[in-house]
C-alpha cells in the first residue's frame, strides 16, 4: 500500500500531484477502515464504486443534457429528413408561363376558368382593380409595367363563409394528423421552394413590382427560414408544458396543453405577396388548424398561384387541400372573413386604420385578433460608428422592398458630430440607385410601388416635411420614366416633428435623416419614442454595451445592436410591436401557440389518491368549524413564521 | 492482482458481483497496458481518474439540476422570507369598524370625505346605487341586509385620466425597482393578509353577502396562493428568454425580454370583490407596472379599503402608493377607463355583453385586451362514480359564493344509470342547506345575491326550464323570509337545449342536472360542447385515463378530472376559456407575461465579429450576381440533399 502512495507522489506535474493526492487519501481512507480485510479487495471495492458512480452519473448527466439541448429529437429529425424523401409536386402545381421581361399568357386552355391570366397592352394609367360594371372579378395588373395580369373572383360574404366551412371540416381529420405527418407536407413545400426559387421570385416581381433581389431574400429566405424553424422546432413548442403545484396540490400533476383553435383567418397584406401567406399557413397547418386568407386585392394574381403550391403540398401527401382556402376580393370580403362565424381567430397584417375597423368588427363576435400594423422603425448611428460599415446597412434598412416594409428603416437618427459627412457619403449612395422594371435589366435596385396611391401619399409627406424646412438631397418625386408606378429612392434630412413625415408611416423609398443634436443617448432615447408606433429599432454603435443600453430605452416590440432586421430571420423570437403598431405576435413559440387554445390541466399524480373536500367545509357546514379549518389552512401554508404554522397545524387538528 | 480479483468475485450477492467484475475488467486492462509501470501506480492513477470524473460529473449534473429545479433560487427565497423582516401595516390601514351582527359607523370624524361609512335603517327594497339628484356620490348598501354602508364617488372620465396619469408617473420609477423589492412589498401584504383574515372577510361579507367561509376559500386561499406563486416564481417567468439560433446567425445571441407595459386598466367585477381587484394589483406591480382599478359599482365599499390595503403595503415599504389606483364609477367610468390614453391594457373580467363594448371600445386605441367572460361549466359524473365521494363536489361547485364564479358549475351532467339514484340523494343535501344574512348565525351555508336584477334574471331562466318541462325539485324561487336579495339553493333536472337555462349564464345557486343518454361518452362530448362558453370543465369517473379521454374533448380553457376548481388554486396553470367565454389569460407565466411588452432582441454573440452586408446584396447591384449568392445561400442552408448544398456552397463561391 505504502509503495503505491509514494510512487503516485512522484508524479509529474500539477494535475498528476491532486489526482493522486486524492488517490493517496482514498487509499488510506480504505486501509483504516478496512478491518481485517484483504487489501486488493478494498482497492477492487473503491474502483467498483467510483466505476458505477461514473457510470450513473454520465447516464443521468445525458438525460439532463438531452432533454435541454434536445440531442434525440435532432438525431430524430435529421433520420426523418434523410430517410422520408418528400414527394414532388410539379405535376400538380400549375405556373403560368413566365418570361424575361415578362410577357403574358393565357391560361384559358387548362380549364381554369377564375384565375385567368389575359393579354393586355400596358397603359401610363393604371388599370382599375374593381369595376362595378363587373363587381364580381376584379383585374390584377403588374405594378411595374401596368400589365394585366389577368382576374380573380371578387368573393361574397357567403362565398367566404362557405370557404371556411370547407376548411372546417377538412381540420376535423387534419387536427389528429401527427407532427411528422404535419412536416412532411412542410418539407415537400421547402423542397418545391428551393428547387422553384426563379420562378416564385418572378411572379412576385411581376405582381408587385419589386425586384427580384428583393423577392429572393424578403419572400423566398424568410419562407425557408420559417419552415425550417417549425421543422426543427415546432413539436418542442407544442409540446405539453407542465406546471410547479403548490405544496397544498402536492398530489396533482399540472400541465398546459397546445390544441389546435379550428380554422384561422388571415387577411394578409400586398407587401410580401408570397411569404405573408405562406408564413400563416404554415404555423396555421403546422398546429393542426385550418387556414382561411384575404390576400390583398394589390396581389390577387400570385397569390392564386402560391396557394396552390400549398395545396398541392397538401394532396401530395394524401391529405384534403380543402383544409386552406384563399379568398380574392375587396375590403368587404376582409370584413366577411372577420364576421364568419366558422373562423376562429383574426391574424391581421395592416395598417392601423384598418386594423381598428378589424378589431371593431371583430368584437361583437368575441373573436380574438392579432394585429400586425407596421411600424416607424428607428435605426441610429451613433457618432462613434465608422461610416464606411454602417451606410449599407442604412441603404438595406430604407430601400430594400422599396421601402415597403412594417420594419423598414422610416426614422435614420444620426448623430450630430457625423450627420454632415454622413450625408456626403449618402448622397452619392443613393443617386447611384437603379429603378427601372425590375425584369428588363440585370440592374435594378429599386423596383415599383405596389400601391400607386402610395405614391401619391409620400408625394404629400414629402412635400410637407420640404415645406416645413426639411431638405431633399435627392429623389422627392415620382418617376415617371419607366411607365410604372415608381417613386424615387429619395434622400431627405432635417426632419423636425413638425413635420407629417416624423410620425406618419411612408412605406416608401425615403431615406429620412434626423440628426441627433449634441450626440446625446437621452435626447436619442426621447426622439425614437416619441412616436406613435413601436415595431423594430436598431442601434449601432463601437460599443455593443452602449448599443443594448440606448436600445433597451426604446418602446418597441425588437431591437437588434449593429445589424438589421435579423430578428426576422431568426423565426425562434416572436415578432410584434406596441402601441400603434398592434399586439399579439407571429412567430417563435408564442406565435405558434397563438394558433393554439391553451388549455390547464390537473390530474391526479398518485393512483388511488383522490381528493375529497375536507368535512368541516362541506355543505351543510358550521361556519365556527370551516372557518377555523381554512384559517388552520392558511395559516400552515401561508404563515411567515413558523409560529404561525404551529398554529395552522393546531387549527386543523382542532376544526379537522 | 489475482488474488485481489478473485476475492472480489467472491463478493456477495448480484450488485457486487457487478461492481467487482468493472473492477476486475478495469485492473486487468490496467496491467495488459501498463508496461513496465509499476502495479500499484497504475491503480493509483485509476483511482485518481475516476474521482475526478466523478466530481466532475457530479459538478455538471448540479449545474443542470439546479437549472432544472431552481435549487439556488429556492434556497435563496427562503432566506429572504426569513431574514428580511416585512414592515407591519396596521397603522397604515384603516378599517372600518366591524361588528357580528354588522352595523355601521360613521368615517367622517377621520377626515376620509370621501368614502364615508353611514348609518341607515334596513329596507325592504334595495336603496338606490345611483342617484340622478347626486351623480357624483354612488351608495353602497350590503345585499344580505339591505343595510346602507357608505357612499364612494363616481367618477367622471377627468378623473380616471387624472388617476392613471398619477399612476404613470409612479410607475417610472417603480419599473427599476428589483424582483427583491417588489417580492417585499407583496409578503408586506401577505403578512397582513394572513394576520387580518376575519376582518377582510366580514368586509366581503358585509359588501357582498356572501357567507365567511366563501370569503374565506375564494377571496383569501386564492389570493394567499397567488401571492406565494408569484413570490416564488415571478422573477423566473419574467427572466430573459434564450431562444435558438438558427445555423445562417450562429454568431448571434437572440433573447426575449419582458418589460413593463406601463400602466394596467383593470375592470373587476362583484364576485370576488377581494380577490378579483388583488388578483390584478399583484401581478401588475410585481411585473412592473402601475395599475388602475375600476371596482364594481355593487361592492365599491370594501374594495376601498382593500384598495388602502395594497397602497399602504407600497407606502410602507418606501415606494410611492400612487402606483395603484382605484376607479369607483357606474359604467362610463369604465368607458373611460378603456378610452383613457395612460392605461397600456385592459383587463376585463364580466358579461360576455359587456366584453364586446370593452372590446369596441378599445378598437379605436389599439388597445389590447384581455377578456374573461364567465362560463356555463359542465361537471360530468360517470356511470362508474361512487356517489357518495362526488355529491360533495356537485355541491361545492354549484353552491359555491352562492353560484356567483366564472367557473361555478351551471350544468351538472349525470349519467342515465345513476340520474335516479343521484337525485334522490341530492334532494336531501340541497334541502338541508341554510340560508340567512352570512353574520346572523353560525349555520349558513348559502348567502346572498350581489345584485338584486340577478334574482330576476335567475328566476326567468328557471321559469323558463319549468315551462319547457324541466322539474324543480327544490328552491326555484326567492328566499323572502331574511330581508335581503336571497335566492333558494335550487335543484333542476330534465334540463333540455330549448331551454334558455342550457345555454345562458345564470350565475346563482341553481344546480342544473342535465341526463347523459345510454351512458354514452360521445354524446356527452357533444352535449358538454354544444354551449356559447368555454371556461372550465371536470368529469369524475372511477377511470382517469377515461375521466381525460372524454375531457380532452371538450372545447374549454380548463379542465380537471376527479376534482373541481383546482385549476385556479395552482396559479402557475393559466387561467381562461374560449369561444364566449373570452380570450387572453390570467395566472401563469402566461398571465405574468401579458402584463409585459415581449421584447424579441438581437445582439452578436462573439466580441469583435459583426455582421456586414455581403456585397453581391449590396446596393447598387448587379442581379445575376445578387441571385446567384442568395440562391446559393438558400441551396446550402434549406437544400434537402447533399448535392443541393454542394450547388449552393459552389454558388456562393462563384458569386461571393
Amino acid at each position: 500500500m505504502n509503495s503505491c502512495v509514494i510512487s503516485a507522489e512522484g508524479g509529474n506535474g500539477f494535475p498528476s500531484v491532486i489526482y493522486n493526492r486524492l488517490a493517496q487519501q482514498a487509499l488510506r481512507h480504505l486501509s483504516t477502515n478496512a478491518e481485517g480485510a484483504d487489501d486488493s479487495s478494498s482497492i477492487s471495492r473503491v474502483i467498483s464504486l467510483l466505476t458505477i458512480s461514473t457510470i450513473l452519473l454520465s447516464v443521468t448527466l445525458l438525460y439532463f443534457v438531452n432533454k435541454k439541448f434536445h440531442l434525440w429529437r435532432d438525431i430524430k429529425l435529421t433520420l426523418e429528413g434523410i430517410i422520408d424523401r418528400v414527394p414532388k409536386l410539379d405535376d400538380l402545381v400549375e405556373l403560368p408561363p413566365l418570361q424575361h421581361p415578362p410577357t403574358t399568357g393565357s391560361n384559358d386552355d387548362k380549364g381554369n376558368k377564375d384565375y385567368t391570366t389575359v393579354t393586355s397592352s400596358s397603359k401610363s394609367q393604371p388599370p382599375a382593380i374593381y369595376d362595378a360594371i363587373s363587381p364580381t372579378i376584379l383585374q390584377c395588373y403588374s405594378p411595374s409595367t401596368l400589365e394585366k395580369l389577368g382576374t380573380v373572383p371578387n368573393l361574397s360574404a357567403d362565398q367566404v363563409s362557405n370557404l371556411a366551412q370547407r376548411s372546417r371540416t377538412a381540420q376535423q381529420v387534419w387536427k389528429s394528423t401527427t407532427f411528422s405527418q404535419r412536416r412532411r407536407v412542410l418539407r415537400t413545400l421547402q423542397q418545391y421552394i428551393v428547387s422553384h426559387i426563379d420562378e416564385i421570385c418572378q411572379l412576385c416581381v411581376q405582381d408587385s413590382g419589386k425586384t427580384q433581389v428583393d423577392a429572393l431574400l424578403g419572400e423566398i429566405l424568410t419562407t425557408c427560414e420559417k419552415i425550417r424553424t417549425l421543422l426543427h422546432h415546432g413539436e418542442t413548442w407544442l409540446e405539453c408544458s407542465p406546471r410547479d403545484v403548490n405544496p397544498m396540490m402536492m398530489h396533482k400533476s399540472a400541465y398546459v396543453e397546445y390544441v389546435p383553435l379550428g380554422v384561422l383567418g388571415i387577411i394578409a397584406p400586398w407587401n410580401y405577396p408570397f411569404h405573408n401567406m405562406l408564413n400563416h399557413v404554415l404555423s396555421g397547418i403546422f398546429s393542426g388548424n385550418g387556414v382561411v386568407t384575404k390576400c390583398s386585392e394589390h396581389t390577387s394574381w400570385s397569390s392564386v398561384y402560391f396557394h396552390n403550391i400549398c395545396r398541392a403540398a397538401l394532396e401530395a401527401n394524401g391529405h384534403d387541400p380543402e383544409l386552406i382556402q384563399l379568398c380574392t376580393g375587396m375590403a368587404e370580403t376582409g370584413k366577411a372573413l372577420v364576421e364568419c362565424p366558422h373562423i376562429d381567430k383574426i391574424f391581421f397584417t395592416g395598417s392601423p386604420n384598418v386594423g381598428r375597423h378589424v378589431m371593431a368588427g371583430a368584437a361583437p363576435y368575441l373573436k380574438p385578433v392579432v394585429l400586425e400594423l407596421g411600424g416607424k422603425d428607428a435605426m441610429v448611428f451613433c457618432e462613434d460608428v465608422k461610416l464606411k460599415d454602417v451606410l449599407p446597412w442604412a441603404m438595406r434598412g430604407c430601400f430594400q422592398n422599396c421601402g415597403q416594409n412594417c420594419c423598414g428603416v422610416e426614422r435614420l437618427f444620426v448623430y450630430e458630430s457625423i450627420v454632415k459627412e454622413f450625408l456626403e457619403a449618402m448622397v452619392s449612395k443613393v443617386q447611384s440607385m437603379k429603378q427601372a422594371c425590375p425584369l428588363s435589366s440585370n440592374y435594378v435596385d429599386c423596383g415599383a410601388m405596389v400601391m400607386d396611391q402610395q405614391c401619391t401619399l409620400i408625394q404629400n409627406l414629402v412635400d410637407d416635411a420640404v415645406a416645413k424646412g426639411a431638405k431633399v438631397h435627392c429623389g422627392g418625386k415620382r418617376n415617371t420614366s419607366n411607365g410604372g408606378q415608381f417613386y424615387e429612392p429619395t434622400l431627405l434630412s432635417g426632419v423636425t416633428p413638425e413635420m407629417r413625415i416624423w410620425k406618419e408611416e411612408v412605406f416608401g423609398p425615403i431615406m429620412c435623416v434626423i440628426t441627433v443634436p449634441g450626440d446625446n443617448d437621452d435626447v436619442c432615447v426621447q426622439m425614437v419614442n416619441d412616436c406613435p408606433f413601436g415595431l423594430g429599432s436598431s442601434v449601432y454603435s463601437a460599443s455593443t454595451s452602449r448599443a443594448l443600453a440606448i436600445g433597451s430605452q426604446f418602446n418597441t416590440g425588437m431591437f437588434t445592436a449593429n445589424d438589421f432586421g435579423v430578428n426576422y430571420l431568426i423565426q425562434s423570437l416572436p415578432f410584434g410591436g406596441v402601441k400603434e403598431s398592434g399586439f399579439g405576435r407571429f412567430a417563435g413559440p408564442e406565435g405558434l401557440r397563438a394558433c393554439c387554445l391553451e388549455r390547464s390541466i390537473v390530474v391526479d399524480r398518485i393512483p388511488g389518491i383522490r381528493t375529497s373536500i375536507p368535512s368541516p367545509i362541506d355543505y351543510p357546514m358550521n361556519t365556527a368549524q370551516g372557518m377555523g379549518f381554512g384559517k388552520g389552512l392558511i395559516h400552515l401554508f401561508y404563515g411567515d413564521s413558523i409560529w404561525m404554522k404551529m398554529k395552522g397545524i393546531a387549527a386543523l387538528i382542532k376544526h379537522g
